[in-house]
């Protein structure tokens, strides 16, 4: 599904050539955004991302946050992720692409596609998703629209940086299986699909290695396990001395430090304490980077036609990433879309988002849009009814206003139906620190009430980049639109699905929990004294209301649509090679509109030998089909998709077994399923002294020769200590058994037995 | 509160004299029980508890199963614990001591003291509670009974061993927290209070490293922070090799395995791969134990009297151990007790446990009891009523029996009353694995709903190891005693409480979940691949349902009486040194039976800034009134039970500040509370390149010195992009300030800066 970019990493001819200082030199950014140029080696732009351009204007500050030029404002990652649409996705980057090369930007500092472990995380906004598999299909999409069109890609953030609370120093502390399939399956997926031409070093540590210091995920993991070939860059002030950094792997450090590691790592190769390869090689990559990036620089202009074209793709994705979370009615007419449930009197629009939305956080991924959209405007513009406004509240935290409240509720008292936005100010969720509750301010409920009591016919559009507890809203609102952010086009985007002109087919992409209390790192988040334990495990985001069988407000993968899908029965089958699943199923539209359903594919294991999740996504499609109409999807399962990593051999795994495809139209709504057996692989790990009894005993060889031994250590059984002594024995490492057998098995022959049945 | 044997630890002349193969071979018994005797060390026997004395019989089997001599069997640790009462437990002890020594053994193996940290635990019954207090209070008391009467103790399992699954190698993974404040603090407790002779090495590792070869758990933790001066023995079978047993502070290797290890250590020594001086010291330990113990002997025997004499305290200790659940009651006038219900017809006794009880756990602690009470004989016996008995079930796994379940039903609606003993047979829960749910077999609820089908007035009597799942039994049975595993007076124990002859007292110990989904560890028990994470941290029992504010059958701490106790004004206030608190209440019997009321003292520190839970046991005490009465209780709060461990520091602290005690009935029947100020410490970390700005600008000394560089760092404040500045900067780590400046501030500067904020 991707196409990649030639690598060039060969072409760094001359660099050895060059003086240490001037290798050590390329390894830092000669100001904020570029790299250096030296000898024949172009500097390239680096700016931030993901979802428009921010390339500050004038004098460049210390920080990097002065302001930048207009860039089309696409929705952020939390809101373009609810499309569930990888083609969109990759139409956005393709986009950001022309802007990039526009400005003359080499490398754009996006995706972000670290894992929404708690739902407080100051950052995931910019993140698509809990779940790994679906982070990893849309951040592969985002990677090659960009870099197809000649810019490159810098995924990030490298690795597990999952809160802003002691963001720069804090260790995420985690078990090798969920660092492996749930942290950096993501990653994986879009290294080997799409080949970034750079990956960002995370500020945060890891298992008390900070990653700007590991060679484990810089080199081991990233270069030898995924076959990265690109640039690791550090996250901006990522890195303080550089020495251990290149070491570990790191190649080029922004933003500039004046020089300062530059004359360190020179001052460290001559005196032994770093290797001079290191250098040569960072500065190699490097080289080829800007060879690469200068060589696909191409001619273009930000000019008024793309201005326009990218700000209908805004929209288009706006629209798109909506989800309905809620769209209740009596005698089979539902409140939404306004246009068809029978509005005869005026409409009344309430809230200031609907005037001012909000459609970005805050902090580097700050776009400067080109234009905004109304949502006001807009259902003004297509609503034939009277639309009526009352902000009802204000969004600077001032607390109830009891005369903008008077306004709205006699507004709502006479309309015929009330369009309440509510939502979350830019204050209170940002780059640069987490949210400490999941609650909408009170002064919005309160008027939510308010308007409730007045207005049976309520329908709430939220904006947001966390997610909310929606326990109350729920309550009260028929009908719930989750906007979340949806950058510039978002104000076209609500008004379009409002009105019923796009029929809406997002689903979450994150779940949203009855109760903070109920969150997997509740207890975790975001850590104390530099450390923070992933104590959930494996068990992030819907694995955890599953596993544990909680209610959730609204299940990861929920949305509704206008119309209805039926699922005809499954069918599933292993891949020739027996690696992955193909399952298809028919769907249908079964209601009067046109829709687009997304049909999710989750695996189980019933039978496994491992700890796993209920269920876990592994891939997912959609069709858009008429009403009446039926189609036929497939949807392939990847073996990364369904193996696990085994700590006994230190690698992923595909289990033999009976393997169990739901596909549903939510995590919690599955509507078939089909069971396909897969060969896999048997685990073979040799036994040793600690292996116990009851693993030797697992291997034929070993039974007999063990036999004898074990006759005579069993006393009267134990029969008269009500201990099942099938159990008690089978656990006993066997070097115990020189103890259990007061010495008359020897070391030796136990040796001995060891060799035999290994071999 | 405890009064010592003094150590005898300096006793150890002649034994530098001693050959190194004697040396090494005082570091292993000379066979199952006993050490050996060299040169003028003598032989010592240590056998296990520690609810009763089990000595084997005969010829010594390899797995020291086989039969042991009669001895009174006192109620588990489980069951024990319950009564919330050090004073009974001491008194257990020191009678254990009788026994052991009428039977010539020298150190018994106990207590007991692991956390429960799931209730899926194998050996959960051998355990006093999920709470280390509670397990240290009474562990303390239990040493002290023991060890007064001249036989030692030895606590165990060191440490962390709170599974079967794998229990001879799997590690359990633990944080520095809850490793210190939930699972070492009971041991902690007990070797300086009442310092037990001897501490058992347990068979599993921590953090990866066997507590075999963990020099931080046996030496550096058990004898340097805690001055444990007693031997160090294995569990038996824990050790294989033992080199590096030895080396890490083991002094004494159970049972003997023949030899092979004490030549290992010889030719180790020689070959210069083992310290000599290691050997040497465990040579003197074990001597000092041996010496100890010997001149500790006392000429007792085990006759009718003291068998009588330990019967008649095992159903003291029985009956202040059952817990009553449940008592609903209408009119005012509850179901139980019996005698008082106003029964006029027959009573009708139904199932097997109330004719052959379960009155103890399946293992190494499995004593041959003296004598068993039958529930049944004694409640005939006590009441006036006909009382009727019918199985209803069978223990034997077989499922329903139509034909006894029949019986049971026909009694049922014939009697006034109908008394149900339900609970788990001995198969279902031992020493050697850990059980997979909490629920009572489905053909033991399907008798009860039969029952409570002809009979409104049913009283559920539960034995059980484990905790269970009492969803259904609490939806039918109005009246449930909770009797644990009460040992052999516990069928005496329980008709004290069922007649009203006792009025309970006890409480429990352990929560009993709504559902095993709820439970803390659900999802990291027993672990995988030889380990374990303790994902709950400190959020172990109580800890976790009250900081998830989850539902729950009945809390920690409950237990009804068949009175009432009202609280009056709680007072407290620091000690004079101010480390500790000291909290009174006046208690008044406001109902009409004579009872005992147990005081429980959580503790609160809301303005905490380290992660605490909701409320921790840190006291408690209790009264015994007769109605009308009203007496006042004084509590004292131990300094080390109001500390969190700082792991930036490496020891315990005491943090400044508010401190709230909240005095209760359970552990959610909280009735008062006061709030005391403890001056504590400060701990000053010194600051380092790593320390953010944040941490910098809180010391006076640095605000001036990095106020000018920090000038010239902000830009336009990032103004344009909704971040917060302030919080975006205080998160940077000094060292960065290098490159945020550019280069301007040097790392020699900074070095400076630090030097003279930490001076």
């Amino acid at each position: 599904m991707t196409h990649h970019t030639p690598s060039t990493t060969d072409d760094t001819t001359g660099i050895a050539a060059l003086s240490l200082a001037d290798r050590a030199g390329l390894g830092s950014g000669r100001n904020f955004w570029q790299t250096k140029d030296i000898g024949d080696v172009p500097s390239i732009t680096l700016t931030d991302g993901p979802h428009g351009l921010r390339k500050q204007t004038g004098g460049v500050d210390h920080l990097g946050l002065s302001s930048s030029v207009p860039a089309t404002c696409f929705p952020p990652a939390a809101g373009l992720s609810q499309s569930w649409d990888p083609g969109l996705v990759e139409r956005v980057g393709a986009a950001l692409a022309e802007e990039a090369q526009a400005e003359d930007v080499q490398v754009l500092l996006g995706p972000g596609v670290n894992i929404k472990r708690s739902p407080l995380g100051g950052r995931n906004f910019e993140y698509y998703s809990e779940d790994p598999h679906l982070a990893g299909a849309l951040g592969t999409a985002w990677v090659t629209g960009l870099q197809d069109g000649g810019v490159g890609a810098s995924l990030k953030h490298f690795a597990l940086n999952n809160q802003e609370h002691d963001r720069m120093r804090a260790s995420s502390d985690v078990d090798p299986r969920p660092l492996r399939e749930i942290y950096l399956r993501a990653f994986r997926k879009i290294v080997e699909d799409a080949r970034p031409w750079t990956v960002m070093c995370s500020y945060n540590a890891v298992n008390g290695v900070p990653v700007r210091h590991s060679r484990e995920l810089l080199t081991d993991i990233l270069r030898g396990e995924w076959s990265f070939d690109g640039v690791v860059v550090s996250d901006w002030g990522a890195v303080g001395g550089r020495l251990r950094s290149v070491a570990a792997g790191l190649d080029l450090q922004m933003p500039s430090d004046g020089g300062t590691a530059d004359a360190e790592v020179v001052t460290a190769v001559s005196n032994g304490q770093l290797d001079e390869d290191a250098v040569t090689v960072a500065a190699e990559r490097v080289t080829a980077l800007a060879r690469r990036a200068t060589a696909a620089r191409r001619e273009t202009s930000f000019d008024d036609e793309t201005v326009e074209k990218h700000h209908a793709l805004a929209r288009e994705a706006a629209a798109r990433s909506v989800v309905l979370l809620k769209n209740d009615g009596a005698d089979g007419r539902h409140i939404l879309p306004i246009a068809a449930s029978g509005v005869t009197g005026s409409v009344a629009v309430i809230g200031p988002f609907a005037e001012t939305p909000r459609y970005q956080g805050g902090g580097s991924s700050h776009v400067n849009p080109t234009r905004i959209d109304s949502p006001l405007e807009l259902l003004k513009e297509r609503l034939a009814a009277p639309v009526t406004y009352a902000a009802g509240f204000t969004t600077d935290g001032s607390g109830r206003d009891s005369g903008l409240l008077a306004e709205a509720v006699e507004d709502a008292a006479n309309a015929d139906i009330a369009v309440v936005f509510l939502g979350l100010s830019p204050d209170q969720e940002s780059e640069g620190f987490d949210r400490t509750d999941l609650s909408l301010p009170p002064e919005q409920l309160g008027l939510l009430r308010a308007v409730r009591a007045v207005q049976e016919r309520v329908v709430v559009v939220l904006s947001h980049g966390g997610a909310l507890d929606l326990g109350e809203v729920s309550d009260l609102a028929p009908a719930i639109l989750d906007a979340n952010l949806l950058g510039q086009g978002g104000g076209a985007g609500i008004a379009d699905v409002l009105t019923g002109e796009v029929n809406p087919s997002g689903k979450l992409t994150e779940t949203l929990p009855a109760r903070l209390a109920d969150t997997p790192a509740y207890l975790d988040f975001p850590g104390e004294h530099g450390h923070v334990r992933y104590s959930e495990g494996l068990f992030v985001g819907y694995r955890w209301y599953d596993a544990r069988n909680l209610r959730v407000a609204y299940p990861f993968g929920h949305g509704l649509s206008y119309t209805t899908f039926e699922y005809d029965e499954v069918f599933g089958q292993p891949d020739d090679d027996g690696d992955g699943i193909t399952v298809t199923v028919g769907v249908s539209n079964t209601g009067r509109r046109a829709g687009r359903e997304v049909v999710q594919a989750y695996v189980s294991v019933p039978d496994s030998d491992q700890v796993r999740a209920p269920r876990v996504l592994a891939g997912f499609g959609s069709v858009t089909l008429e009403p009446g109409e039926r189609e036929e999807i497939e949807i392939h399962l990847d073996r990364r998709d369904l193996e696990y990593w085994d700590v006994r051999v230190g690698r992923f795994v595909l289990e033999p077994g009976r393997y169990v495809v739901h596909l549903g139209s939510s995590s919690r709504d599955l509507r078939g399923s089909v069971e396909v057996d897969l060969e896999g692989e048997e685990v073979h790990v040799p036994l040793t002294l600690e292996s116990t009894l009851g693993e030797a005993l697992a291997v034929p060889a070993v039974v007999d020769a063990l036999g004898d031994v074990l006759g005579g250590m069993t006393g009267d059984g134990g029969d008269g200590l009500g201990v099942d002594m099938v159990k008690m024995m089978a656990s006993i490492p066997l070097d115990r058994i020189i103890t259990f057998s007061g010495g008359a098995v020897t070391r030796e022959q136990l040796e001995e037995l060891l060799e035999k049945a290994n071999s």
